[in-house]
């Protein structure tokens, strides 16, 4: 999406450690002309998959699935990082190790929100090791949802989490593929 | 706003310790086009306000204030609740104490993404006793931001903070205020 990596080009920062900070429009303020593009781009590529839910992972994922349910018209729902008194029914769980956060967490969800008859879209902002994605994919499984497709919108490649993925079966989509961030100098997979 | 209120009334689940559960169509699971109605409605109220910035605080702040900054054609900024390894610059900080987590937590915000230029309008999905939006009017204060409004979905009139709030002089406005949630009857405030 070139629209995208005109923008990652602009704003986003290179930091030491892989990371690259695209805060300034996507994961802290957020540009919302700019994931109402990435909605549309979402919706052309699994509009024919018959979604029935969108599934991502609080917090940084929320805006981008909501966007796109927009153009799908269909739920999000969104997995928590955290226990609260609002959860009260039964849970999916699943471990995940994050790498921008440096420890585990365990998300969950509510069953009731995803079950067998579902053909889910899973959306997050970054895929970088896919560990968070995979978190998604365990409560999937236990659910017996289907996984039509999982769209992100700024994939680390030289991480190597999207081409395990697909190498898996998955149909990964990302909206820009970094593989190499040598020099702070972005370059985009073609 | 009526529609949201028969929504409460139909979906909503009172649980002891006060508490709404409304994550069927607000917080867990998202109900989006209800949250674009919601969103044209927060644009009614303070369409004329000159907002050029949506504030809220991750998580479930999230989808409502996006479905609400497309119709203010302006970005939206969350506040973080932990350090991340892509948080580096300047940082407003904020304690907040969380009635439905039960611990206290601190609330960040890059100082970039916040001037003393901005008029902003303060978006969440829930306001109880008011700390999480005393966290975000703290770290305006910080800014020197102007606060326009503070637009709530669903305000727990019974906890008292939007009624402090609106003493104190803010423009607190909230499409659906529970007075009374006793014997699991909702009854909303006229």
């Amino acid at each position: 999406m070139e629209l995208l990596k005109e923008r990652i080009r602009r704003d986003g920062k290179v930091k030491d450690g892989h990371i690259i900070k695209v805060d300034g429009f996507l994961n802290h303020q957020i540009d919302i002309n700019l994931l109402e593009e990435i909605g549309k781009e979402f919706r052309r590529i699994f509009g024919g998959e018959n979604i029935t839910k969108i599934i991502t992972i609080e917090a940084s994922g929320i805006a981008v699935a909501c966007l796109t349910a927009m153009y799908f018209n269909v739920p999000v729902v969104f997995a928590k990082k955290s226990e609260s008194k609002n959860i009260d029914g039964e849970v999916y769980r699943s471990k995940v190790t994050s790498y921008t956060r440096g420890h585990d967490y365990t998300v969950i969800l509510e069953k009731k929100y995803l079950t067998s008859k579902d053909r889910i879209l899973i959306i997050d902002d970054i895929l970088a090791t896919g560990k968070a994605q995979r978190g998604l994919l365990d409560i999937s499984k236990q659910a017996g949802a289907y996984v039509a497709g999982i769209g992100v919108v700024i994939e680390k490649g030289f991480q190597g989490g999207g081409d395990q993925l697909r190498a898996e079966g998955y149909n990964v989509q990302s909206l820009a593929i970094i593989d190499s961030m040598e020099n702070n100098t972005v370059l985009f997979r073609e």
